[in-house]
């Protein structure tokens, strides 16, 4: 392999390697977090037809710009990658590295484009799919983003509260849509059709949302909504209360370390991410 | 008393004892749980016409066979009781035995199935409150839920400041109820008919529900509804904060516990199980 | 005065009377609490055609036994008050006893009964209101309310951090409401017909009420809709924790107090009537 | 200069400097108070014809005092604050004391009227919206207001938690839209007929407002609205969480510290007053 090529490869490895990357790396960082912003932008804004319309050419040779620089990025991480001490082996490392969930998520925000320019497999309903899986290049946002990072992590370090909470709701749902389904079916068959029909009523209900097309006009339903609806603001609000607190634990800690050193906010910043993608 | 036999019932007892069933028993505790999930899920599903009518048969197959497993397991259950220290006594102990709360919910799991097939005292309504009564299998799920008894400890634990609670929101939907009636009933007398279904609208403000159906449209209507709309957000939280903060304290005593044996984590489980049960 | 009658209302000055009223004392306050209750049911019940109609008479009885002994225990009361020491003086001592807030509950708990009764100053209007008034006999059960009491404790506790967010929550109130009401007024003018009519849908939104009757349609009123909503989850549930954080904190208190003296449980909570009532 | 006048400019700029006001300040500040809440219910009441049109001119009259009095206000701070040390210089002393925020907020109060009766570039549009500019007038009250003052000390210490949370809820909002949109344009296209409309839905859900004017009909519209509705609970929930975290924080201190040294209560509340408005 050449020397100069060599080189590039390592300059690259840096520019994308956290903590190294210096000034180019920060910059391509940003680069890249606002076109993956802008794609989802398009995505949303392509939905308005008074929108799209008249501006479909520039949508086009947006998307096309984008899945360009989105597969210099993609190409440029795995050829780069068996700088890494742990990736050496020109193909057996560069798999292993593409293998890992963020190299995934890249592919995958770039490979529908190829599939359905090279029509292989393609027909209009996955045409029209491929519009929202384009939405899925958010989740590239996870390399950057504190937010999911923090609620990826809150998730896990919480999974068994979820958990019984979750069973306990789902537990109170079936029950009280079952009841509700035996008293009011008999009067409005129409709208309470089955029991998983109900059930929709019932965390519309239960979340206190309360869309009003459908709801109990019997008075013992109405009797069951009422007991349904104040057991829903104890019960629904449980793995509400869990994700907070986990949450504001979890923040509380990062700023906390971040204020600990204060002349290398950035390095802990870092650091944590490496932690994440490694 | 043959030898034969008496040795089977000291094992059909320590497969269904806590702690003590071994690998058998474990397979047992899973089956009964799994078998009592698809029961419910079949009661659902077979409320959708469009999948009920096509399999009927075997949703009725279904139904004897769970029917018939369960009753293998209350009758396993009873008859092996004797071995327990506590319930000696061919009949009296048996008839104690029989009589605690767990084991009366595993008889009406099945008894409505055998009045409705000897066909005494059966009416069509029976009938149709019969597949109503079949999702009461669900509580038999509270023998192995930690999530159940979780909540069934929290609210022993909570009982006074719940009670308190409860009044205090009682009261508030009284008032505001009755208020709301003598000011709304003279403008909607359709709507606001008695206080009795003007509570019904309280309940849908209180909870923030809201389903649409009934609102005030007098500006001094409109003027309690908004009062009790932001009292309704403080008082009927309360209750949800009580169990929110009784189920977060139980749930980190339970985990903890666990935590501080790693070894022994199905130990400690089951020791809590027998104790709720005994 | 004879004493016979003087030994009398000393009796009755102590069935009335926190602490000291024996057996025949709790009993006493046993039977007003339930009449209470059954008075406030019954008035609930009478908007009820089909419920009041077939038991008019019934119903007119009770409300005649009900005032007749309301009568007997505020005259008893007033006449037996001046056996305490600080409201001795025949007529000055009762007069202030009677202007005690509770005596003045308690008066108009019967009062608008004689007032109907002797026909000075009522018209059908009055007559219709009277209904409402008798509500007020629920008023009657804050002497007796752990509840009640504890909510006025609350209120009275927090009161600088409940004015500072109610006020906060006037503020986005007037402010969300009149921005809407520039925004939706050109398009809705019926609906959206003056900024106090438009306040009503804010506090529907921002208790995330949302009845439905009244919704922005245009694409900046959809807009400061949405922020507004949000907004109001943060605002709206301020004074919910407020309230939900004292009573937490009173209830505790209370409870832990009795637990100090297990065998005293009754005193402890008769000590606290009275300084609430004195 | 002449004496008089120097006497007068220093006495005007004690009445207005925050803590030497004395006795004429501090009825000062009240009169400017109660001036701008009279004048925010003139401008909410006046949009009721019933209530406007009969008052026409006393609402007018109102204004034009109003204004005269905050003019009077405006000119009298801005030419009595070379008084204080940091802002000598006639001019540019002024000029610099001018354009602190407070300041700007007490011309903009002020300025539209002016603009309109001159008539420079004024419409009808404009006029219209002068209404809804008098509103801002409120934003005076941040001078002394502690509710505002709170809230906007809560804001910035916890804008680092809010902005990971704010950012996870519009994550949660795309997301959730988008594949909301993708479901249920094809069943009714007239509702939700592009992503941005459907986020208007997504907000009602999230909140748990559910209007009610758009739901899902589809069977997985409907579970992705249900898993929607659950989530926004937990995840919406978050900024309100921090908010009503810090602002008990806030308060609790404000509170203590007045608790501290009863005897200047006053003392306090103007030196945090001074603090924020310099």
């Amino acid at each position: 392999m050449q020397g100069g090529l060599r080189d590039l490869r390592k300059q690259v490895y840096r520019i994308f390697a956290p903590r190294k990357g210096g000034k180019l790396g920060y910059y391509t960082d940003w680069f890249i977090m606002l076109l993956i912003i802008a794609n989802v932008s398009a995505v949303i804004l392509s939905t308005v037809d008074t929108i799209y319309e008249p501006y479909a050419q520039m949508f086009q040779s947006f998307e096309i710009f984008s899945v360009a620089v989105f597969t210099i990025e993609y190409v440029s991480r795995v050829w780069s990658a068996v700088e890494a001490d742990e990736y050496t082996g020109a193909i057996s490392g560069r798999l292993r590295f593409a293998s890992r969930p963020l190299l995934i998520v890249d592919l995958l925000a770039i490979a529908p484009f190829y599939i359905a320019v090279t029509g292989i497999g393609v027909d209009l309903r996955f045409l029209r799919a491929l519009r929202l899986i384009r939405l899925f290049r958010l989740l590239k946002l996870a390399r950057y983003s504190t937010a999911i990072q923090t609620f990826g992590w809150v998730l896990k370090d919480r999974k068994e509260k979820l958990v019984i909470a979750v069973f306990a709701n789902g537990l109170l749902l079936v029950v009280s849509s079952s009841v509700m389904y035996f008293i009011e079916s008999a009067v409005q068959p129409d709208q309470f059709s089955s029991i998983p029909a109900t059930m929709w009523r019932g965390v519309a209900a239960l979340t206190t949302v309360g869309y009003g097309d459908m709801y109990p006009v019997t008075m013992s339903g109405q009797f069951v909504g009422a007991i349904t609806a104040v057991l829903g603001i104890g019960m629904f609000a449980l793995p509400a209360s869990i994700l907070a607190a986990g949450f504001m634990e979890a923040t509380e800690n990062k700023l906390d370390e971040r204020k600990q050193c204060p002349h290398c906010e950035k390095e802990v910043h870092l650091e944590q991410l490496e932690k994440i993608e490694q």
